[in-house]
């Protein structure tokens, strides 16, 4: 639209001066703020800031700025993420034999919704390789048994980092990650459950949906963290199902709660609109 | 609208020729169906089936329409359940201090949405009485203790049997109710649940729903069992909250959330469209 | 699910004994119905029926069952419509450029959510072939100008009868037909118009509701009749938009809505669920 | 909550250092800021703020605030408006036969949602008046025909100038404002429209939405201008119909989303989050 901006995602203990001192940084250095939005956690005291402004015009390089804000940032205690509109992040997608969500992230990416380049689909099945290849995207197979998983973690892992990816989408990947995987993408991995989390946990959340005879469904979107389908919850919505519904027709309504849950998560981290803490998230959409 | 009609719901076995016999049945006997919904649990071959006509020049007299379709009830096996428009379920409304839910109900009376008549508000407390005044409706006060509880639920049942109760409604009534209550209104007590069922089952759910973070919250409206939350679901609804809601704004989302769906569930119910089975209900709306 | 069946699609004036006649001849023909539904449009005294049942065991052979039934049918007054699931209606689908309804359609086809088959996809660009490649369906490119509007819609009526096409999908298809066409195909040509209609009629509603600033946008997917957006409704669905959302923003959420909206319809129609009459449907869903 | 706030809202040509010279005047006078957001309509170029901050240990006095900001809005040509949390704005409710909003907006007055003062009921019938009797507002009756149309007008007036009212909420009002009356309050009348503008604008809206077949209907809350029906939005909703509503379910069905709708519009109001600007209106919620 406008230009290249740079958008600076800050927290800290909630103290005084604080929208003041980074609105100065940015005007005394010549900026004009497009996006500002300000959240306080009263309970828990802390302060959440997001602040977006134009580059054009600004008195500091791009590779200044961290340096510079960091005496603010220093003063006031604050925790701080610097991300630059040209700088897209890098995202790869991990998925299993259901491609709806997948699909539906590649056209996302299309459209040009998604700040971020896709730069691998990673599966432990070859099946959907051939519905990802008119998008152009490398598809990389590495099957997963008892016995291999922790070696193939490791070659996983390997790719990413060759790759340089920042995110993790896990769109509908059916096998847990250890440990050791997740401490190295801390609330950088994203998944999606099908089910309205925290209903339903666990395996086959739409069999427990229609055992329940719950009037209706729902998918969450939320960070992964060591605990299986606990980590904090970005994006869910719901859609009504009746006794009409068989198992059946409930997964297909699911499959479009899915996509649109994962879809909406995924462009508001790439837009850096999620701040997670504790089991929670403030999403400045 | 039309006049006077009958209503049978009724539920078996699947087998052939049932609709057939049901219709008719109403046909032989002069009648113009004006609402039929017909379902069919596939994995559980259950049929369940409603079917409205219009008195109007129907051969039989209401009192011998029961009598004339047991035939064909026996027939078939059927579980069956005939009910007049003109015989209005007579209903008690069980309150403890927050009376959205009552009020609520109270106006959706007044305005002819629901299809019964309130014979009793009943409460632990006093508190709410003088809001229900101006409805016109006898306000009863039982209060509750540790040591009373069992006397004071006879109390109730007595009160209950002597206004001819069909229908009890937990508007927000904050006693569990023992089995031997349960046990005599057997898919005859309808509650209200502050939580999108099974999530958040227990006591505080708007607390636990502002500890987890979730993105939406919601409200069940569903028969009371024995096993507390665990009985079929009526109806459901959630609304979105984000970071910004503090536990009060929440609060206050949720009260009209609870209001809607229990007058949703009481009013499907008076309409005689609810067929609980097992966990499940069949809701022919 | 359980092997073949047929439906009956009825509509005619209300009159005793419609239900009692149509599941008579099911029934003493040995059939099993699995699916019943039944509607009174009461101010215009019209009867509307749907009724599926299985055609294992059943006494009549497929092509036979059209001719019993009509005698039903003539006694009655009834307009019908008899259909076998084994049969699956030949859908061809027009779009311009603007490729996500269509690319939304053939996954759904894909799933196997659509209960039909597309035999072509029609265009006036030859701009989205590439990406219906994959699912390997035809691709047909009719240019249209002011100049041969005509001569391209004979050519298409053509294509289509040579293909047995009995269902159009207009998926963002930016030409308007002409009245020839469209009475070719009555009640047999679905569009998504992107707004919520009777608001934002004609071009670019995105605009208009953007500078009228609503709070909530539309899709609709209704029959096309010879007046333009005026046709019977099948299905609409709004989301949320705010002052954060740009032009752009509202059209790329209208896309999700949108292809939403027509496959929902698209699926409902290919049921044999979809009764129009009048400016209104009749949705048995 | 947190003690006594401020709030002031501003809007004014968008131009760089307006986030920090707002915010540097609260910290400047030793202000915690506990809200702050900020918009800009790119196309027209105009920016948007709302900050809140806690007055406790602010060092000016209240009646000093607006003096001593009157300087910083006056360097960038600001449109402003100043509030504090301990002078709750005063309300006069508009009704004339249907009561469902006006005694939805009384409940949620004693519940505590709304931040402002109901001081009178205005009619032009007296039939509501027992029903706001037991909330104890006082309830005025103004008969309006058509000759005594703008006399009455005048009378309302006065009475709402000697009680200093600020809001005027037309809670389901049936009468048509005078140019005169609406340019008295601009931007201070608050209206609820039982449709989804700009969907059937005008009278009986539900008796449109019937007979044009719609799958949901709508309700909008909006500013009053001169133009009827067509003043800034705040809030809109709606709920799904199917053909088997009546013109009166969908009416009841309407009851219920027009006082959300209305409830939801004038608590906002309340809380000094919207700011209308040509025909929209910006929602900080």
């Amino acid at each position: 639209m406008a230009g290249e901006t740079a958008v600076l995602l800050i927290s800290c203990r909630d103290q005084k001066g604080l929208v003041a001192a980074v609105s100065e940084f940015v005007y005394r250095n010549g900026g004009n703020i497009t996006h500002a939005e300000q959240h306080v956690d009263v309970p828990e005291n802390i302060f959440f800031h997001r602040v977006e402004w134009e580059l054009k015009g600004f008195a500091l390089d791009a590779k200044e700025i961290g340096g510079a804000f960091s005496e603010v940032a220093q003063h006031f205690g604050m925790k701080w993420y610097l991300r630059f509109s040209d700088e897209r992040a890098r995202v790869a997608i991990f998925v299993s034999k259901f491609d709806h969500c997948l699909l539906d992230l590649l056209y996302r990416h299309r459209m040009g919704e998604l700040n971020g380049e896709i730069v691998a689909v990673v599966s432990n099945h070859p099946d959907v390789e051939e519905h990802v290849k008119p998008f152009g995207f490398p598809y990389h197979v590495f099957p997963i048994t008892a016995e291999n998983r922790a070696a193939q973690e490791e070659r996983e892992v390997e790719l990413l980092e060759s790759l340089g990816v920042e995110l993790v989408v896990l769109a509908r990947y059916m096998q847990v990650l250890s440990p050791l995987f997740v401490r190295r993408y801390p609330n950088r991995i994203i998944n999606i459950h099908h089910s309205f989390l925290p209903a339903f946990v666990g395996a086959k959340p739409y069999h427990q949906a229609y055992e329940r005879g719950v009037k209706l469904i729902g998918a969450t979107s939320h960070y992964v963290t060591e605990e299986v389908d606990e980590g904090p919850i970005i994006e869910q919505d719901v859609c009504r199902v009746t006794h009409r519904d068989s198992l059946e027709t409930m997964i297909a309504k699911g499959r479009d709660l899915e996509r649109q849950v994962l879809g909406k998560a995924v462009r508001l981290y790439l837009q850096h609109r999620v701040l997670p803490y504790g089991r929670k998230t403030v999403v400045f959409d």
